[in-house]
């Protein structure tokens, strides 16, 4: 008998060699199948993530299922088991038993990913494992209005890394919110969308910060777009600001419909 | 020709062995003398700080002091010159050139030291390093009218552990105050005193915590104070949560005065 999880999971990103199992890394998959396997007394009992995160990519949200075999441990019970046998980087912070319909990858419905940039002068000894770093002038208006040509439904092969192997690039941005954090002196990036590809927020993000910085024109973004060209950018922010923030497995909300008005 | 350096530095301690030179371990101290010996090719400048922290302890406003040896580097080079060196868990924030009757340690006037604790259920990965943790019922305003207990002159034997070596435990406590940081679910600590005794900070901030958890009087620290005996205070906050904010080398400004209204 198989009993399916669903979990919802932070982690630090900055000690793992990112989340998909890698033979002698340390890795968010080999850890959780480490716990887990210590559970089962031996089976090996595969974690299927919402999607990959990167070496030094953080998670607030990332969702993963397994199937459990034997007797079934109630929900409760499962996160704290699993709590007790994790490292303190990584931490459930939901259990749910699910029906074999629900799949952390193909249930999507939506994912939310944050990117933070300190505007700090010097790289902060506190932030360096947890934003990107641009101590630049910046203009978080131009860039929040340089946001909205992202949004709706687009090809974006421009914003993929050349690595990826998915033929289909076209995804669609619902979302996209760029704020100053006076307190902290960082600019927070919000992008949600139907998927992303290889590094896009990372690539996104490159662009938006020459947009805010005035190296490249305000509206450029179409054009990158209509491109279709990786050419058309060339940097990718680092990916320690990086944050898997949320998967959507119902709708994504209304109030976060953004291209609704496009 | 010798020219005295003042300089005021961040640091995540979490990868440090402490302040103080250790051999064979990596300190702050440690880092800055090897950088300051590349720059006088192999001549040792001796580093003075403010004061040691221990291993794990964070700085957001350390300072310290060295005789450069040589030609005078103005203080705009040097702090480049340093920052250029530094690991990036260490970060110079200002430089100045003074005279041979500043010195780090014994000029100063008073220190604030702030401690942060997590409220969070669960440690949370993004915290581990850089908060205490305590998961459990705390009543904030308690502690705050508990903290007035602590200002002003006192022998504050009951709160030194008992590894130090210093024969004069009377200490002046100028400022207390204990606030909820909403947003980050976490209780702020901060203390100005004319100084502080080994891990004084890290077991007031315990007895506190037992008081906004109702596991000690409300005014017990009066008593704890007048018992001169450290068992009045077995536990020790945890090393990650503590900061040394500020070091003061004129007096502490009167806003921060608050025994005066004793």
């Amino acid at each position: 008998m198989l009993t399916r999880y669903k979990m919802t999971m932070s982690y630090d990103g900055h000690l793992f060699h990112g989340f998909q199992l890698q033979p002698d890394q340390r890795t968010v998959q080999g850890t959780v199948e480490d716990a887990l396997k210590k559970m089962t007394k031996g089976q090996r009992v595969i974690v299927q993530g919402s999607g990959r995160t990167d070496a030094s990519v953080h998670a607030l949200g990332q969702v993963i299922h397994f199937d459990y075999p034997g007797k079934a441990i109630p929900a409760n019970k499962m996160i704290l088991a699993l709590n007790s046998m994790m490292p303190t980087d990584i931490i459930f912070t939901d259990c749910q038993i699910v029906d074999e319909n629900f799949h952390a990858r193909y249930s999507i419905k939506g994912k939310w990913y944050r990117y933070r940039v300190s505007l700090d002068h010097f790289v902060n000894p506190f932030k360096r494992f947890y934003t990107g770093h641009f101590p630049y002038a910046l203009d978080v208006k131009k860039m929040q209005e340089a946001g909205r040509d992202l949004l709706g439904k687009h090809d974006f092969t421009s914003f993929a890394a050349s690595g990826g192997q998915i033929e289909d690039k076209v995804r669609t941005i619902y979302y996209v919110n760029i704020t100053k954090d006076e307190k902290e002196n960082e600019v927070i990036f919000d992008f949600i969308g139907s998927g992303f590809l290889y590094n896009m927020v990372r690539i996104m993000v490159a662009a938006l910060l020459e947009i805010g910085n005035e190296r490249r024109p305000l509206h450029d973004l179409k054009r990158v777009i209509a491109a279709k060209d990786r050419q058309e950018v060339r940097q990718t922010a680092h990916a320690s600001g990086l944050y898997l923030y949320h998967v959507f497995y119902d709708d994504v909300p209304q109030k976060y419909r953004q291209d609704r008005y496009l």
